[in-house]
């Protein structure tokens, strides 16, 4: 039985880590960190999870932590784990952090979008960026640092990753126009979140300036083979769950001047998803829709080729919280403990 | 391994009913029946299914359905299965019904509320009302045929059950308000359930003609020792799923002339429910939320007394496709096969 | 021109204030009085009033703004007025409270259900109770201080009003049962109104000690011509604006035991209602629903007589922001200015 | 007093013409046409409308209504109005077109991408296309036929309009990223546009083949000089009202390879906007929201420069059944008989 430990498990991505760890049958929380619960009862903060979690929150003491657990899931904000994880801790424990703080390797990067000093750079480069289908073979037993994707990331890579990867459309034009619920703005009190401004609204928010950005330029320069500049734009939508990312860009054409036909594009997703269990890639004329993935750890990934401009229409689905976070942190710890990697994630999407 | 068929199949209760039994290790579904979706596949119809289920749906054949399931769920309009249910059919597979045919005893009662003829009236007498909290006893290996609960009637009987039963409310005070999910009203393209139609707007319905109303007095009745009448208003919310039922009764008043106190009637329920996995009564102060335990089939329980009035509140919340529908089918069919009754079940509930 | 300021000005009941107020043609605003945002461009505050008020925010001076205003609306947390009030200030100014300073006659129940001093209860007996379809002979130009009732009274007192003063229900038995959107719950910025935490969800609150009891419970007293207790248990709903109330009572039976038909109750409500610009008794049959009254000042209300019980259910449909607040609010402003009742408030309710 | 006559007065975008028309001081409504709901009260379809509106509806008679009107607002199907258009009627009465049938000047691009062929393609050349703020001085009252614009056209056509008009962007790198409430759908009873279909979900719709992708095409190309291509991508929102879209273009670099600046942008817009009173051009910084225009006639527009990827991001947002559909035939209405053209519509949006 593996032994969980969470901080910050009264925020909505660490009570979703509670969820779906009290369903895995080899993994078994030890410490329900949360500095503003210390001494409650978990239960008396999430009330679905009465009679089914005892336990008490905890002060989030990362190094006690490290001689309980054996793997830490750090469901915090940025700069938290940075400004305390030591080498004496990653001896002891792995961690995967739901944060951004070991995603980007270039930490001026890092440190200019989220305007934060990194206080632990030497970890960066022993941290494996945890997007399990793209980067399994890195995520193994050896491993004691993953750094868990965002949720719009996870979503907006996967949907353009093969096309990227496969040259099949021009990186330069490609623009990404992501709708997320309300789950994502986290659980903290702020006037923007109330109800009543969600609801009947939408709107768009960190327009050319929104911190996942370079982060998926990273991971996606990755498979471009070169340095890339996107657009991305978020936008607030009135539902708990969901992102949809909508992405455009102009396909290569052939050497005969002709654009890949349908089932060329559908074969490079193929390529790369066909075994991934995870990722659904939808029949021909289907459109994801976030309902449709709701509660699971399925990204669906639709698309449309518009011969009229040339363009590709890609669209991709998941659930922030699960392949968003927490179910995309729990396969990350499936991966490090040399698991079967759905153990705990085999939840049939909940409709309607 | 249960084989299991599905007459209606592509209703929200009976996609539920896929959804659960899809994580039901000892049973398989093996009759996807719909009526308006015969030939095509579960997955066009219910795309969250894409990749899970590959069946394609079939007719509501019950005869044949009878020859190659060992239990039949039938999800579908009043009187269907009352039509065709046959002596020959129930010694060939047991049948757990979820809609309202076999509930009532008195089949006037059910002529007159339900406006139609009951085809089969014959097999109301050994019809074992599927309430499992109330009715274990009478679940059995040998029983045939269960009428499972309506979902408002679910909640509002295991609401009240324990204090009409230990006689410590007058049931002739008995006020039922019910709130319900829309997916309540089922999967039928009708003006009233149209997304513009519903959200942001509430109302009553069935107004003193609600047709759970029968079954409702029916059970409570049986708690009482007598014949009982109560008012019951189902009210649309806007929101997918979810009842909500807050109760109100005079207490009755001791020999001395106070009121029972919250530990009196906090026993009367512990008396019942302490041992039940799936009711929760929840701890003084706390009220129910839909929220809470969505995605699961618990019952979360929770009452104040009024000193001014001399009135207890009962409020009860359960989502009404599961313990309201195919959850509680699936706990039926657990104790007709004598499996763990919670096999398949032990969903925590999905928050936010 | 009537000059107008609002004390609370960038509170959602302020804001509808401010909506009404604008097309009004015979009042204007001087002064948008928020203490949090004070020199901020009320339309930085609500974007939707962007080009339609230039003006900025305004501290809280209730002294200088009499000086001011011919008429001064507080929409404010309880106590603040009666804190501030004084004889010099209602000598110079007209007041509609939008909060319960001044509701309520009796001072102890005031302190006892609010749980704070009454610091001026030598107002309270000046003070009329707006509800002006039933005092409106009290709201005159000689009124200066108006208590604006609540959002749950309006609409609870006016759905039983005539049944109680004629004597056609047993208040005793009386009990309502309130579901109201968010916006009543204001716009502080607090975790229970939250997004994730009200979509998709329904939860009682206030059992049994809401604070709008004893204002109902006073008036229908008066109606009654006695002390009356009622259970009043609201309820969140997923909306943003809109309160429907469902009431029961049993009814008083005839000399010769039976019950009043449906046209002696619609009589009783057609003698107080009849001539009521705002109050809608629907046809027998329709039952209020809120979205129909939105953006409105009127009250919709509908009866069903339950001949098995002997019970009436009544409901009650408002706008809790425009009849429950701000539009009442103006009406009891043209009452005390000697304009048409409906000035500034014949706006058709906005569907869907 | 103007009378005017609608033709498909029981859908959404007819029944907020009601609503407005309602309010306007120098019109009023003759004719309810409604081929559902023949000889049945309005109110009794539109219950917000009881004790406003007490006509019948009656049928969709258009030569008799052009006897009684002057002017016909037809909110109707594609092809319906085509269908039945002669000189004869128009020789009687003015109309405002909300559907599509005259607002494509090359009667095959309307006939390829509606599917229908068009029956009266003669009166086509003298339809103006009525998008108040850019051909204003076509639409007069010797204008007979106005093409009412779509709801995304309005919105997509304004936000965009004197960027191209200045050649201030690249029309060949637009990208129209479109979300809209689900009135926008109309109120035909269809499975996908139930309350537990659309609420909690997000999909886009229409890909690469909605048909209001030519008629922005149309307009934005005589903007540009030249025809001109798109992606225009519409996606469903859990909500009732509201159009939101974002636009991506890349910027025309200045002779010096420079951007042009945020100040210069903006000129640009106010060039065009500054003395438009439906159209406000928001603060530096300021996004718009749906909610802020929600009730009302206005469109609210934003942009942002992303100086890495030379692209700007134009965010537009309106009511889509205001001035995305009966509002703006009430602007040209206005227009057509030489009012002023704000009558009726001076409505502050409702907030929230």
């Amino acid at each position: 039985m593996i032994k969980a430990g969470i901080i910050g498990a009264t925020g909505y991505a660490g009570s979703e880590l509670v969820r779906i760890l009290t369903g895995h049958r080899e993994a078994e929380i030890v410490w329900y960190g949360s500095r503003s619960y210390i001494d409650k009862k978990y239960h008396e903060v999430y009330q679905n999870m009465f009679r089914i979690v005892e336990d008490v929150c905890r002060d989030d003491n990362l190094e006690e932590l490290a001689e309980e657990a054996d793997v830490i899931f750090t469901a915090t904000p940025q700069g938290f784990l940075a400004g305390l994880l030591t080498e004496d801790i990653l001896k002891k424990v792995k961690i995967v952090d739901l944060s951004a703080d070991y995603r980007i390797k270039d930490v001026s990067v890092y440190e200019k979008w989220y305007g934060i000093e990194h206080k632990s750079p030497q970890f960066i480069p022993e941290a494996v960026y945890g997007l399990c289908e793209v980067n399994r073979n890195q995520i193994t037993t050896a491993t004691r640092l993953v750094a868990n994707p965002g949720c719009y990331t996870t979503c907006s890579i996967l949907t353009a990753y093969p096309l990227v990867k496969e040259g099949l459309i021009d990186v330069d034009t490609l623009i990404l126009d992501a709708k997320s619920g309300t789950s994502g703005a986290g659980r903290g009190a702020k006037l923007p979140n109330l109800f009543c401004e969600v609801n009947e609204n939408i709107k768009a928010y960190g327009v050319a300036s929104h911190r996942h950005t370079p982060e998926i330029e990273e991971q996606l320069g990755y498979a471009a083979g070169r340095e890339i500049m996107i657009n991305f734009t978020p936008h607030l939508i009135p539902m708990n769950r969901g992102i949809l990312v909508t992405e455009y860009a102009k396909l290569t054409r052939k050497a005969d001047g002709s654009l890949p036909d349908w089932a060329e594009i559908r074969a490079a997703y193929d390529k790369y998803y066909a075994q991934e269990k995870f990722v659904r890639v939808l029949e021909k004329g289907v459109c994801p829709e976030t309902k449709w993935v709701e509660g699971s750890n399925y990204v669906d990934i639709g698309f449309v080729i518009d011969e009229r401009t040339g363009r590709i229409i890609m669209m991709g689905a998941l659930d922030n919280l699960v392949k968003g976070a927490a179910g995309q942190a729990v396969q990350n710890m499936n991966l490090l403990f040399g698991l079967k990697e759905s153990q705990g994630l085999e939840l049939a999407p909940c409709f309607p």
